[in-house]
């Protein structure tokens, strides 16, 4: 199978500020060339209005909790918010989390994402939902107690979630501990060996609200970073921390060392009232940057496409400089930074000869779009969800012209209804 | 002609968080009732999957302005910037404005606003362009110097937009002068007296930079809000303010004794990284707080809907506290403020008997809507443009479906970016 897109304005994020004008030929699911090659083709597209980028890396999101979108988010803080929302996820079961999922990848790819790092329970129900809708996940096995727990989700837990991914390759399954104040340090250390053993990477929370450093430094004497840095678990497997909304220079050192990857997430952080990340400090430091969008309930969407502007407008405003932030940067935060946090840079994150073809199509033929003018700005803050026209995951064409090809919306979206209605009823 | 609107969530912006569902009847463009009335109808619409919402009011555009989006937007800050647009404008033309002008009324439609107060140059251009989009324009004569050159604008420029709006009342000529740092206070007085005369308002930037704030303190010992007051401006006419990022105390007490509305333009002043308005603290005092989003080389984009959230992320995380920012506060601010802002709020702004139909229908039946939850956070925190469904304004249907109604879309890119081709040229 081949697919000639013709005519791109391509932005391949291969390097600072470049973009030229070309095709794309995609054979078998990986990119055969970029440039002039005019091949033969199954499928020719016509990209003269369109920009085409590496499709956008969530590389830190609770997929399912698509359900608790917009419920009781009148809370002050994280905290509040949270004691709302863990008596919810008591109650769900694994129709509940398919349902949700297979939401939450329509969402994804309508809005450019073909790659997301997760943190959720009962996912070999979202294996199943990703796997129909053709995207890839780096799923978390979640942790969220301490080392007995650990070992039971270990052997009980994370077996039929590995079942379910198969030997698919567009799956991994991370070890995802939950934070330093819902987890013991034996907990992450536990979760550590598991990870280091399988050759995987540790997803965790860190430092995303003020009170959960101090609480953590009454507790153990030390900040979030020092702490998991001190056991040893920066140091035995790589690892990508959710949010660093306050880091101390010696933490940013911690991180810098082990080339612990942070993602961002700039719309939860604000709608939770948790703070601004250092993500120009971060950057300087050559910390990679990568960006999520958290969960549905926190957020409250799952759009890169929106969570580039945020990004780059509240990095401008609060470093009050726009070098904080230059589109191309939050475009690489978006792509190439999260593949690197997931390790998925060799395979995807660029548009490339050799990687596989995640790519999305942005049509600039729009009002919103005209002129063009500067690609990377026109991206980041003109483009919104709309003008997400085509996108591939592994070639494989998952969107066409706005509409989704590998899900029905309306049966998602109804049957989320159905299950949240029932969900509230329990 | 009678339409319809069945079954709709209804948001009438009359009381803090009420919704209702039920149906809406508009009789020759005005709102015949709200509630339960199924009357005989020339269009009924299933509105079982919308919000309805009165449409969105953009309070502070440069509506052409969507000529330079993404145009040299690299620049450090506003001073620096201005100094790449201001050689542009001298060579705009009305072809120019005319053609820049239907586009942007094609984005304001499509991102649900029926009504925007501009100040630009060439304006007649943007209202005939306006009347065949069939929103509503209070647009500006602009005013950029000292009072001579005040008089030759009322006497020369004023009556050709004034012979293009005719006896048409969806639009008004206000007094627009552009800012302390470019307008002497002699000019201010000479628009003032002309705003006056003829019953209108007076809309100007107010304070966006801190700039701004020192330089007119050193040249007239007092800041901008005060500098206005003394010579009698916001006692004389109704003023809007767009910015209002950096206040004292003593000027807030000055706008809210006169009655002045701070129309907010958050994305526009995170991204010239001008700084974060006190949106709280005016609202605390009891100040009239609309929304607007500039013009689309500041944003760079002119939807409301966008806008909302990034007001309402902007607000949470600069105070630390939701309640900064309702969501029902915050589409306030979109909807019935301006409104007030610019005395129309007789006409238009809530859904209610009696007012114009200016109503936008925002579909709730969409991955990133799903379940809805909140109304009010849904519309804030999760829609986006993609959701836009249907647009009156005077009981006009403008879009239907996501799709323009009054304006050829493809049109209006490519020969926008034909004229943005040739000013390059010039």
């Amino acid at each position: 199978m081949i697919t000639l897109i013709e005519n791109a304005a391509i932005i391949p994020m291969t390097k600072s500020d470049y973009y030229f004008r070309g095709n794309i030929v995609i054979e078998d699911g990986k990119i055969r060339s970029t440039g002039n090659e005019s091949a033969e083709a199954d499928e020719r597209i016509d990209a003269s209005a369109m920009i085409a980028l590496p499709s956008f890396v969530n590389a830190h999101t609770h997929l399912s909790m698509v359900l608790m979108r917009n419920y009781k988010d009148t809370c002050e803080n994280l905290q509040d918010w949270l004691s709302e929302i863990f008596p919810i996820e008591d109650k769900l079961n694994d129709e509940d989390i398919y349902q949700a999922s297979r939401l939450g990848a329509a969402e994804l790819i309508e809005s450019g994402c073909t790659v997301f790092a997760d943190m959720y329970f009962h996912a070999w129900n979202t294996v199943k939902a990703i796997k129909e809708a053709g995207i890839r996940g780096i799923i978390g096995q979640t942790f969220m107690s301490d080392a007995s727990d650990a070992e039971y989700r270990i052997e009980e837990i994370a077996p039929r979630i590995l079942e379910a991914i198969g030997d698919d390759d567009s799956f991994r399954l991370d070890a995802a501990v939950h934070a330093v104040y819902t987890s013991t340090p034996d907990c992450y250390e536990r979760a550590a060996a598991w990870a280091k053993e399988r050759g995987v990477r540790m997803h965790t929370h860190l430092a995303e609200t003020r009170k959960e450093v101090e609480d953590c430094i009454r507790e153990y004497g030390k900040t979030p970073a020092a702490l998991l840095d001190g056991i040893g678990i920066f140091s035995s497997v790589p690892t990508y921390v959710a949010h660093g909304v306050f880091s101390t220079e010696n933490d940013m050192e911690i991180l810098r060392r082990n080339n612990v990857s942070v993602v961002h997430n700039p719309a939860s952080n604000m709608k939770l009232a948790s703070g601004i990340a250092p993500v120009k400090q971060y950057r300087e430091m050559g910390i990679n940057v990568a960006l999520g969008t958290d969960g549905a309930s926190s957020n409250n969407n799952l759009s890169m496409i929106k969570e580039m502007n945020t990004a780059a407008l509240l990095q401008t405003v609060a470093n009050m400089t726009p070098s904080a932030a230059r589109p191309y940067d939050i475009i690489a935060m978006a792509t190439i930074n999260g593949a690197k946090a997931l390790g998925l840079d060799d395979r995807i994150g660029t548009i490339e000869e050799g990687k596989e073809a995640d790519i999305v199509l942005i049509n600039t033929d729009d009002s919103n779009m005209t002129p063009l003018n500067d690609p990377f700005s026109a991206v980041v803050f003109s483009a919104d969800r709309k003008n997400i026209d085509t996108v591939f995951s592994k070639g494989r064409k998952l969107l066409e012209k706005g509409k989704l090809l590998t899900i029905d919306k309306e049966e998602a979206v109804r049957k989320t209804n159905e299950r949240w209605e029932d969900i509230l009823r329990r």
